[in-house]
């Protein structure tokens, strides 16, 4: 068991309602293309909601990006890109958490 | 990029309001012999929140189990070591969020 340097930044969207599946669609586009403009997010993988035990609070789209350490996600957060694609797609949210840590891999 | 039949479930506590950290690590260390008493939780890692953007919506801890797919799932939630857990847990909570996907890794 080994806790990492690493952070893992995880993400979690719950759209307004009436957002149209195209829409959605072109806004996970868009999350999609970060990773091929900013170097520090080293790993990046997402998927829709498949929970069977109605526990994901409306959420429906999880994100979950692996930065090197804490100083990437800094460099991250303000970074243009980063910024340009917050101001396209939180008018279309309901709702958004974050939730960043150093993992811990037990198994 | 890929979409994996393996199955990410993630799961977020935020324990009740004068819960002890004795009694919080001792909770942590109970998720933390699942994986060696439940073979389908082919990989588990977790950790406390770190993110600096007050998106977090309350929650503390994070942990990922990773499934060999959605049938490693449904074993798990009904599986009895999975369920003496729940059954020690859930009084201590605030609130719990579970979020199902199979990942694309888009990097």
């Amino acid at each position: 068991m080994s806790t990492s340097t690493e952070l893992k930044h995880v993400v979690l969207f719950k759209f307004k309602e009436g957002t149209s599946d195209a829409l959605i669609a072109e806004l996970i586009e868009g999350y999609k293309a970060l990773p091929g403009k900013i170097e520090v997010m080293k790993h990046f993988e997402y998927g829709a909601d498949v929970s069977i035990e109605d526990l994901h609070q409306g959420y429906t789209h999880c994100f979950i990006t692996t930065f090197p350490d804490a100083a990437g996600r800094d460099a991250y957060i303000p970074h243009q890109g980063h910024k340009e694609y917050v101001e396209v797609l939180f008018p279309h949210l309901d709702k958004i958490l974050v939730f960043d840590f150093h993992p811990t891999v037990v198994k």
